[in-house]
């Protein structure tokens, strides 16, 4: 089952292809604020889990009335509500590829702890499902072993990211390749190309948490 | 001496401040596309540093003409052009003070590289002069040993985030504190907020690489 989730992070960054993406989706999360927003973009949730805090007592009548599964989570707890949703989605619900928009632009600590949360033993065995989406970049998560990386057109470039400590990191069939790399601490390698709009790249490593970021620069006479 | 630098990151996500800082600062400096922004906004740049590969010719004219100190980098070498940036202004104009803007919400490998920069060795000395300001965050890179987090009015939490391997953490004064927290991994610990408008709160660490990032929701009813 394909899925599109939408967190509660700035409209300015969602890309314009986020109305289609969630036509043709068989099953809608919201997340926090990301129920409403869901709302009025036209689109029932199945699903919606967080604390809701950001919403009127009306706009929280309003999810409440609109979605079959709402999942009341509690602020003070470890695990955040994207952290709660990734889990529902994937185990209860058997998603096996979930797009998350909103998740990027906003609050720095928001994106930060999205990006890292595949750090969490429990949560890894999910992130080779998940997509980050926004106007800019599309961020994937690896896996040890070998990934083959296809070019997605519209995205000029992609980074390699290592979250934390990284064994045997090779990258190969890219503009710049890379050799048994290893490091104890975050790196990235940014503005990496493909060799042309048809060869994927080719990505292995023993041991770590990798990030592919497909990205591209804005127009650049518009910077809007 | 307190310097403003501008890079090429997308114009949405700049503060409202960004043109009066430019007006009180005593230097001012454009990175690649920054250079040209600071122009638009009708500020000289006293430095200016990039391979400038997203300016037409008759934009890199005009920043040729405008600027005093003008650098070229290569866009092959390890250095990204905000390191370059960073080492010219503390190292060769000794800048004490540097806020950057411009370096977050567009490109997310450009984003972490800006906030990764500091696990680099030669890059850690600048580490307490910076702060990265957008819209909703301020980020401000800590130094091993005390730190005492004044409370800024406008944010309403400040997270904390270890960038690698951190010993020792702890956190007092705050509303949720934390002792002697060590990880060999990044981690982040969101949504903290300071016990009143006056007290700072305290962070002090024994080794490692620690950013704050305080921050705001945005405008619940607008979510521009």
């Amino acid at each position: 089952m394909k899925a599109v989730a939408l967190l509660g992070g700035p409209k300015r960054n969602w890309p314009a292809k986020l109305q289609k993406r969630l036509a043709t989706s068989d099953f809608k999360i919201g997340v926090d604020r990301g129920s409403l927003l869901l709302l009025e973009l036209g689109f029932q949730p199945d699903l919606a889990i967080g604390d809701f805090d950001s919403l009127r007592p009306a706009e929280l009548a309003q999810v409440e009335k609109s979605v079959k599964d709402i999942r009341y989570s509690n602020p003070v707890k470890d695990d955040t509500d994207t952290e709660l949703m990734i889990t529902a989605a994937c185990r209860d619900y058997q998603v096996d590829q979930l797009e998350i928009y909103g998740a990027t632009g906003g609050r720095i600590d928001h994106f930060l702890s999205n990006l890292f949360m595949f750090l969490k033993p429990q949560l890894q065995q999910f992130a080779p499902r998940i997509s980050l989406i926004d106007q800019q970049n599309l961020v994937k998560f690896l896996s040890p072993g070998e990934n083959v990386i296809p070019p997605i057109a519209g995205y000029h470039y992609f980074a390699v990211f290592c979250l934390g400590s990284t064994q045997k990191l090779n990258i190969r069939s890219a503009r710049y390749n890379l050799t048994n790399f290893s490091t104890t601490y975050p790196r990235i390698f940014t503005s990496n190309e493909f060799l042309d709009q048809q060869t994927p790249c080719k990505i292995d490593f023993s041991y770590g948490q990798v990030v592919v970021v497909y990205t591209r620069d804005l127009d650049r006479f518009l910077n809007a």
